[in-house]
């Protein structure tokens, strides 16, 4: 007979051809490219799976997926949350194979969005495919909520949510990713941090001056330089008055799951070729505490002036800055934003203009409910004990997970999928390694077959 | 009989086509374009009026063109200074007709160049058309200087100076510019302040990284501005240790010749569209002794990061800032950069890597040497009453002027150019009236005609 790990191999092998048209497709929600195709395609693949699909276009912004699978074998009902769009490929000239060009080099997938998130779907429709071919049927309800503009802040996401709550309630919702540390441990996260992403443009001119002139008038990337190192010290103490006011300390119990998980700070230096010490930011010390529960300011993006070769004298009449916040539970994207804004009046950057383009609050769920123990339990059966298993109660990472919790009555969110700790979201040459993703196939198997004995 | 003014009109129109070819050719040195063709066209144009011509190249850098009209009817000898390089013309998008097309509208002329130094070329040529057509020859011997590289900054032009030095000894020289301000007096100048460009980079990791991990290590950009902010106060301080206290006091008569010269803050505001305040520095208020007698630091450029539309949640691995200093008398490049190296050393910053782009020492030569007092007599001839003859003791702006002091017998250097306040010179639609370049002419000629009359 042949073993799970083997069919599974074999259903992957028999999806690549969906896998890699849909990796090509370029869904770059910041830039607006690829949408309907990558709509298009998905539907197609739920469809061909069975499931009722909708496609949710009727509230503004890229269209939003509702799948259903329904099983005459239990009441329970699983929810995945994914997205299909990616983030920009830029900058190009890093990518060692074409970013929109599924790649695969020892046993490593290369493309952009493979990790970020449409590996991750993959592993749920290829684990429908195993328990469709198996039984005929799910062995519990499945609904899917796939959306388009995760990677932009989930902008349109909460009028659709409040609108179509009734389909997507659910027992308990897979998030979109997850996976493995440097250390091989796979966590489970139960909350996100929130996200206040803003740029800041400023104009001190209407046309670039002879710089010869600076002795007389401002130019716009000093204002700019000097508001942003206003809002925070060169030891990474953010000095927007306020700021940290309203944070919600953690819990012993959140403390004690944290440090559990091993931040690898020789394999962080290995794996992004690090320059600087870690940080400790006197409120934490460079460990999981300050990546689960402290806020972060951070430089996205600079822009000004002259920056082709050698040298322009030039006084730039324009600079632009793209900025963000990581904010932890306590915090809002509403309050951050004033926060700015009363933090650049008070130093005197009236002239510098803030937009913001997006924003999402923080969300933690029970690390000890009935599905985050489902989950954690069916990780163990899969991935033990090559890899601990490990519950941490909030990712770094941002999304919309404190829409569901609004809207899908305090619904119940556990992460999982197949990155790894050289996956480069966000960056060039991003990837996933393909044993975790017949893992990852394996999970998501393993928790619908014991959906059905979850309490409650 | 024909006035001087018609016939200098007649010339200027019969010598367009080759003015137009000299202007359309792209001569960005920082962008090492059109260098041949340039300096193909120059030696055909002075070739062409009889001129003892030599390219001299045989010290690196672009070619340093060497020319001589020998006169049989005076032994003084006048030197022109010139460069046949141009700025970059980005940003491209703001120019209103293409940046090599020479362009007329409303009697103005508008061509990267024209301004910065083409235009000025020509109207020592059409000068000399003028009096080889009324005499045959011309009224004193005459030298040009017309060097490739100085909108980088002369890097390669001192060993020629050196080695060629007896073939430019001169009784006095005209710099490349000049021209009238925003009320239309006329400026001659005696002087340059001094400059250092930089270019500053930081790399803190190989790869670009999500930036949920900002928690725990440092980005390119955040180190970039902190370091940069740590160079300025808010209130245009420059905070660099030891950085005025060389800074050579101007004298009474210094001091009195500048306030002369109005800074018309309205005519700036209106010409730039400035939205700042006009910068008092603690120094000097903002009038012609700051723009005269005060040091600057510039940011020119800012690159880091994600700059397209939209947002993307990126930590750079990398950062760059192009910085200039311009220096007044009694400061030095090789000084300065040592300051500011200190400075980022002292500052934490010994990741910011700083590389020298430009260096140039200022220079200021007497204002009542004979030869300032001939250009001003010859210029009150042709500038006034519409336009007052000023004499300044030093230009903001920035050339080899030392480098002729030190190897030509401290040169007698004074401006005249047809630059005007919308010249905007290093920006796009650079420009030259029609009218002040048939006074630059006449003023050439003028010039020529009394250099025989020169004391000493």
């Amino acid at each position: 007979m042949t073993s799970v790990e083997e069919t599974v191999k074999e259903l992957a092998s028999q999806t690549r051809d969906e896998f890699y048209h849909y990796l090509s497709i370029p869904t770059v929600s910041a830039q607006k490219t690829g949408i309907p195709e990558t709509v298009e395609a998905v539907k197609a693949m739920l469809e061909k799976r069975g499931a009722d699909v909708r496609v949710l276009d009727d509230l503004g912004g890229n269209p939003v997926i509702y799948a259903s699978f329904v099983s005459s074998k239990s009441d329970k009902t699983l929810l995945f949350y994914n997205h299909y769009d990616v983030q920009p490929p830029e900058p190009f000239d890093e990518w060692l194979s074409e970013p929109f060009v599924p790649t695969l080099r020892d046993d490593i997938l290369y493309c952009r969005g493979v990790a970020d998130n449409k590996g991750n779907l993959m592993t749920r429709l290829v684990a429908i495919d195993y328990l469709l071919m198996r039984d005929g049927e799910l062995p519990c309800n499945v609904k899917f909520l796939i959306e388009g503009e995760e990677e932009i802040g989930s902008p349109h996401l909460e009028p659709y949510l409040e609108k179509y709550a009734d389909l997507w309630q659910a027992d308990g919702c897979i998030w979109e990713f997850g996976g493995k540390q440097e250390d091989e441990s796979f966590v489970i996260d139960c909350g996100l941090k929130g996200l206040i992403y803003m740029e800041l443009n400023v104009s001190t001119a209407s046309i670039d001056a002879h710089s010869s002139l600076a002795a007389l008038f401002d130019n716009a990337a000093w204002r700019l330089v000097q508001a942003l190192a206003s809002m925070k010290s060169v030891d990474n103490r953010i000095l927007i008055e306020g700021f940290y006011d309203k944070v919600v300390a953690p819990t012993e119990e959140e403390i004690k799951r944290t440090l559990d998980i091993v931040v690898d700070q020789e394999g962080f230096n290995r794996n992004f070729g690090l320059t600087r010490p870690f940080i400790e930011d006197g409120r934490n010390p460079a460990n999981g505490l300050a990546l689960t529960f402290s806020p972060t300011l951070t430089v996205n993006g600079l822009l000004s002036g002259y920056i082709n070769q050698g040298s322009k004298t030039v006084l730039p009449k324009a600079a632009m800055a793209k900025i963000e916040c990581r904010l932890v539970l306590g915090q809002t994207p509403a309050d951050i934003e004033q926060l700015v804004r009363k933090h650049l009046h008070k130093h005197g950057f009236d002239d510098i203009e803030l937009k913001v383009l997006a924003a999402q609050s923080p969300y933690r769920c029970p690390m000890d409910s009935a599905f985050v123990k489902l989950v954690e339990a069916s990780a163990n059966d899969v991935y033990q004990p090559e890899s601990k298993v490990l519950i941490r109660p909030t990712n770094a990472g941002t999304g919309p997970m404190d829409l569901f919790g609004k809207y899908l009555n305090g619904m119940s969110i556990a992460t999982s999928g197949t990155g790894w700790a050289k996956s480069q979201a966000h960056a060039p040459n991003e990837s996933m390694r393909m044993s975790d993703y017949y893992q990852g196939i394996r999970h998501m198997i393993r928790l619908m077959d014991t959906m059905d004995d979850m309490e409650g």
